[in-house]
């Protein structure tokens, strides 16, 4: 275990202790809500360190689909929370803004700083594409449900049975996008994992570093939860913004760092590939699964049937981010404008 | 003329002649309609072998001419029918509903069976980015009526004349893009036809053929549209899934398995080609043909106006399936995700 | 000076003349209205030529900064004009005209006219592609205020708010492009002026003549603003049809000629950046400046809350557009279809 790893380990134990003693101490909501948000962060960040090193013992393939399982816990956990607490329209929100935040803001980051560090970026290689058209795909068969809702058709009274089979069909195609990585060997994230592998952690320390962060995750998410909406109360936040832009950064902020750290390297293939991949994990994986677990939770039923303008703002990012990968080159400008349409479609959600 | 195309000829006499028996003795309406659909394809099948027989006397250009007149016929009678017997909804889910089979299923399946079989597919050459601009330009055309009335604009108290406005300026496009085809001598679709000349058939017995299958399909059209009110009614199934779904796949069924086959032969550009050709000539030809029509059949008058949904929907089947022939590669997985966004736009049409 | 730059700023001036001779007294609206449109087309291609002259002792960058703020300076008079007289619909109705006028009406003649003269068409280099890109960009963000206030989002009760945050967005991207033009050097016009220093003129004529022209276009636009209204109602034109089409093209007549000049002589790939460039910084410009300076104006409140269908018509425009340029070539059969979609468009709006 490097040293790097270690001191990680270690702030993420005092946090998450700290977050616990806020939370059961009752202490101002605010506070306890941003050392909440920083414990799962780093929780997040321990989980993804423990996948990595148990997917060098697996293979390219298997590691993909470890991540796909394990990468996206802590926000799994904090849905999960959530819906038991009846607040199904901040979960939709949190979702939206997970893929709105990285195909917009995290996107927007890489291409502005990658552009500013590295001039004009290409990005030749097939992936970026390929998942770009399948984000298409994803949104297009996600917003059938609003769709056939907002427009008042028959199949409106028939909702709960549309958004499980929208969620059935979106699993199966995310299970055989999974197949199809495997399967190929051709690996979406980069594997520089690799040249690390003299520092690598025994199999019993991963799978002890893994289980404890996913336990220590799924506290910290009930805490997070439970700070959500006193904090958002104070500080004057409508429901739907903090999930769309609070809850879905803390979900994520980690994870995006390295896509803006590969394209300031100047490998953009990979940077656009593992951003928008994150963004096609939770379109076709993490939203249609926390709909079919909502029917269990006992809480609220979290349905794909969006506010119009949710599904607008999706519209926009999932095609204004694939003209710019089709594109096939980017520049420091286009990242800028992409950041700007964040902010202005999280200024669109500000009054509540 | 070969042995299969005997086959072909007298299976479709014989099954004509059982579709006629059943609808004079006013059988089953199930049955019936079924028998009608199949006497429907064969039809539809000898038709285009006796076109390609003709089409052979006269070059590339004009044969592609030659396909769009006559390979949409039996397509043609059964939506005249339809008109005259007040279905104006089921010819526009029909209309749409073959836009949609051929871009998002007949695609998918194509996608997905060539992908399977030889990999990942590459679409390099100029027609199908052509041929999928085309399409967005005449969506855009398409939109317009049903925009206007959907919006509440001015325009919705005068929307006959706006609809004849539309019909005229994508059947000036429609014309224009024959005499494209022709002057440049660039066929769209495959000329393998040239290596059956051993067969050719002579010329009186090439018109005999198409003349007696045209004569057939008008009247198996009007069986077929006589059954589909019963037999969908014995069903439980909607006008509009009827005409989406079952309408438009009978219509297509076997001018559809050309582009599989040719997929499967690994010749993805010419299968893209035949697929998303078929999509656009019902939007430029087919659609606004029936629309002028209509004002002389004395039967239902056809709009453009179209159900809010079916117009998303037909904006979705455009912007995936460009977005596809755009990427310039594919996969079997944008393939399944293709025929999954298919079968999910049917379900929201399920209800009627 | 040439003997043809000559002809120009005399004709210019004698037309000048009349117009204001018909404005003082009060003739014909119909025949006033004409001449001043056709004298601020004068006026406007005046301070064209003299930005040119201008540029030409700045350097590249420079120029192109110069032409966008000068070059829009009689569109920005009329609009001036417009929202002192109340006629708020008039502007964006003008506004949204002339991008669409680009976009589709002169974007397809350019095609049209130069794929009959040189065959198929290329646009093979970066700045066409980016320039689509960015203004489906500037498309998503002005879309915001229009879906927040037609989804009735709680936002529709701070519109103004929200109006004046995105024109600001809007004039920081603007103001970037410009710096990324300047800094890289990297001209999106052709710089054919260099040809003609030979005839320079010099610094002090340059500045009379421009100074003299935009006092002049400031002139002509208050008598072309007087004579709109009376016009429009002798010949039964509703306002936003004005705006949209005979405004739009009249402010922009001149600058389209050079789009389709270039096309002509098979510069396709300039023809193309002059073309969207135009559009583009009406979009990032423009619009956004006249919406801030509204709020001092003390007439209308120009805001970018548009009529639905308007809104429509302008993705439809932008999405069509992106997808001919990113096919990387082009027939005159799609320049056709453009041009035939501006006229559906325009048909739409011509009930008031």
């Amino acid at each position: 275990m490097e040293k790097k790893e270690k001191i990680i380990i270690g702030v993420g134990i005092l946090i998450t202790g700290i977050a616990g003693f806020l939370h059961y101490s009752h202490a101002n909501a605010v506070l306890g809500f941003v050392v909440t948000a920083a414990a799962l962060a780093f929780l997040a960040m321990i989980v993804g360190k423990a996948t990595e090193q148990l997917g060098n013992r697996l293979g390219p393939g298997a590691t993909g689909v470890l991540q796909s399982a394990l990468g996206n816990l802590p926000e799994l956990f904090v849905c999960i929370f959530a819906l038991r607490a009846g607040l199904d329209k901040v979960v939709q929100a949190a979702l939206i803004g997970s893929i709105l935040g990285n195909s917009l803001l995290v996107f927007g980051l890489a291409l502005f700083i990658g552009g500013i560090k590295n001039g004009t970026q290409y990005f030749r290689s097939e992936p970026p594409k390929m998942i770009a058209t399948l984000m298409i795909l994803a949104f297009a068969a996600l917003a059938i449900p609003t769709l056939a809702h907002t427009l008042h058709t028959p199949a409106a009274s028939h909702i709960n049975t549309l958004n499980i089979f929208v969620a059935i069909v979106l699993l199966l195609i995310f299970v055989a996008s999974l197949y199809f990585f495997i399967k190929g060997d051709k690996s979406v994230v980069p594997e520089e994992s690799t040249e690390k592998n003299a520092n690598a952690w025994s199999l019993p320390l991963t799978l002890i570093v893994l289980a404890g962060a996913g336990v220590g995750a799924a506290f910290v998410s009930e805490w997070f939860v439970d700070a959500l909406q006193p904090a958002m109360k104070t500080l004057g936040i409508n429901e739907v913004f903090a999930g769309l832009v609070i809850v879905a950064i803390a979900g994520n902020a980690i994870e995006n760092l390295v896509g803006i750290q590969l394209a300031f390297k100047n490998k953009s293939d990979y940077a656009v590939s593992v951003i928008l991949n994150s963004s096609l994990q939770i379109a076709l994986g993490l939203f249609p699964l926390l709909v079919i677990l909502s029917f269990f939770l006992g809480g609220a039923i979290l349905s794909f049937v969006l506010s119009p303008l949710l599904l607008v703002a999706l519209a926009l990012a999932v095609i204004v981010s694939a003209f710019i990968v089709f594109d096939g080159e980017s520049i420091w400008l286009e990242g800028l404008a992409l950041i700007c349409l964040y902010c202005l479609i999280a200024a669109a959600f500000w009054w509540g």
